[in-house]
């Protein structure tokens, strides 16, 4: 009844396949508009100095800093006012010897000043500005480039282009980022008993769950899903899909990997590439392909995930997850994303020879266990996060304390 | 010179003040496919059971618990094969007295059975199945509605949309999903010297950073920007920009709002509706305005933010950020989401009076403050994160050990 599993291989074997899988990355460019959780996919020098001008860094009067060496409040110096600038305006003017200008934050500061004095050392009287107090050289102005120079690095390739990025690239002007181009994954739910949701649910026919949750698991990823389908588990029909899908740089199929039964997956594999692994040590999601196709000269990576929901979801999550973020040049996952170290509510007897995830929901600052089997979706509506068991221990009493990981992609 | 601060608070205050600010919350129904960390709205109750029918959780053969009672490897129990139901079937006949029928994993079990055995302790002699063991009652069948019944609480109100709650609300086949609406901000960089991306850089301009960086960190919050403006800084068109904006829930502006110069929004909200907050002693930001106006009988909310994009970034992250998510119901936000405990790497010395935020770059396993002045966008092209000064402290001495907060939005 169909081929068994390739070989059982540890889960740290599989992650280290899945390490050296072919990347290939390309880089587009988009709006800034659109370059908002994108990755940089160049070096960004500065086009422009920032700021481009010399401005006054608060509102005051541009002078000659000569001029009041020997200001103080019992002796003020007279300067002659001899026009305003605010903030976008040119300078009509320049400032001479024993004169002044009035500047507000941000505004140009005319030719001849060498220096602003804030508004609280000064008193106006008609023509004329008093000012109490020696104004040092540049007080108060920001000169020309001192922000960044034109030519100087920027922002460095592999940032993520969070608001405050977004905020420096559109400080010099950039409307088209260099980002890199997010990969495109069809996901594809196999099985004859899986319809649409716009199909009768007549008896024997279940509502397709994976395509859905694997699609938007995969958008976390940064990662776009590009298609989404139900495919009829067998060989025919497994295999045009799986070829109809250029555009896809990733195929992630759920269900048909069982040894036995729904084998199809293996078969197409073997004919149109290679299986890397068939089978990981691990509870629940042991029957997980990854293989390779040869599609237009590159090769193209498909992951077949199991398909009962909740395995599937695992797999994804501790396995898929860290390698399509590396493929969409995300900055490193915090894989294990722990939640809280907490004492398990009861006695757990676990999977012999099998790392597994078990499901919990934390309450009382304790971890239960969810016990239902990996085809029940609703314990994943009640799951808080997951703890593992290591591949040798057995039974897990209750009291002791477990590292409890977040499941949310 | 215009007006003065309306009186400097404390943050405490000022988070004060933002927690009571009026909160409106709508829904919609969106497909599906949209509902993507959106936030549930309604509690969703399952309109069928799941599973749907009673199936197979195994390959194997649906048989009478019964009729293998005395079953062993010695003397194993002969039943006469009735047929094969697959995965999405119907089954063809029913199971009687010394019958069984073959079941793939996920097929419906045919009446008349009440257990499945293993294919494992099974042999197929022609017409024939010899079982080897016996099958306890129920033994490998998935029962209708054992995952969840009909009418049962599936996913509660507030609960955030993850690709897992994909899948359930997938697997009772639900098209359109209620959840809150998400709140529509209007973003609007006021300022002379502020032009955009398509005109020319001439002297004395700017490039336009903040409605940028402030609407893209907007959608972080769980909003949507609905308009992005540049405004000219005086008081018609800021009036007629806040007017103008029926759609929006909240307005967000930047630059102008700075006591003496740029007083047009104290006066715009003091004439469509009122002031609750000018001034918070915090650096940088301090400038920093909050207000109601009256918009066709509803309270709209206000933030006016300093002008220097820094500033801007940081009040939005530290007072506006918890605000926003509450707003689009999103669940509880680490605020203080700290990266790690550093030493600091030199002397630095505080502002008197206000609470201060340092940006600081994590190098060496230090934080080393960034010194300029929240005028340099690139300081923010550098930073890791921030450390906050408490108002009554003046001096950090270098090798002090501070926490750094994620400035990530």
């Amino acid at each position: 009844m169909g081929k068994e599993f390739l070989k059982i291989i540890d889960p740290e074997d599989a992650q280290n396949t899945i390490a050296k899988l072919p990347i290939n990355k390309t880089v587009e460019k988009v709006p800034l508009d659109e370059a908002y959780k994108r990755v940089l996919a160049e070096d960004i020098y500065a086009i422009i100095n920032l700021p481009p001008f010399r401005r006054a860094a608060m509102d005051g009067y541009a002078l000659k800093s000569k001029d009041t060496f020997h200001a103080s409040e019992d002796e003020p110096v007279t300067l002659k006012l001899k026009g305003l600038v605010t903030a976008g305006k040119v300078p009509e003017t320049e400032v001479t010897k024993g004169t002044c200008m009035e500047v507000s934050t941000g505004a140009p500061i005319p030719e001849g000043a060498d220096a602003v004095v804030m508004i609280e050392y000064t008193e106006k009287q008609g023509d004329n500005v008093l000012i109490s107090e020696g104004v040092p050289l540049n007080a108060n102005i920001t000169k020309e480039g001192s922000d960044i120079r034109k030519g100087e690095l920027l922002l460095s390739q592999g940032v993520l282009i969070t608001s405050d990025k977004i905020g420096v690239l559109s400080a010099i002007g950039m409307t088209q980022v260099p980002v890199y181009i997010q990969p495109r994954v069809a996901v594809i739910s196999t099985g004859n008993e899986i319809i649409k949701h716009d199909q009768n649910l007549v008896y024997g026919k279940i509502y397709d769950i994976n395509s859905y949750s694997i699609s938007n698991a995969v958008k976390s990823c940064g990662c776009i899903p590009v298609h989404s389908e139900i495919v009829k588990d067998d060989y025919d029909s497994l295999k045009s899909s799986i070829k109809k899908y250029k555009d896809a740089d990733i195929i992630i199929t759920s269900g048909g990997t069982s040894a036995g039964a729904g084998d199809n997956l293996r078969t197409v594999l073997d004919e149109l590439g290679k299986v890397l692994v068939h089978g990981i040590a691990v509870k629940p999601g042991k029957p997980t392909i990854i293989g390779l196709i040869e599609d237009e000269g590159e090769e193209k990576i498909i992951f077949g995930l199991p398909g009962y929901p909740v395995s599937a979801l695992m797999i994804f999550r501790v396995f898929i997850t860290p390698f399509l973020r590396k493929l969409a040049s995300l900055p490193d996952f915090d894989q294990e994303r722990k939640l809280a170290t907490l004492k398990i509510s009861r006695r757990y007897i676990a999977a012999r020879g099998r790392q597994q995830y078990v499901l919990v929901k934390i309450k009382d600052n304790q971890a239960h266990p969810i016990l239902k089997d990996s085809g029940a979706i609703t314990s994943l509506a009640e799951a808080d996060g997951y703890f593992l068991i290591p591949k040798n221990v057995e039974i897990i009493e209750e009291g002791t304390e477990v590292d409890v990981y977040s499941l949310e992609i």
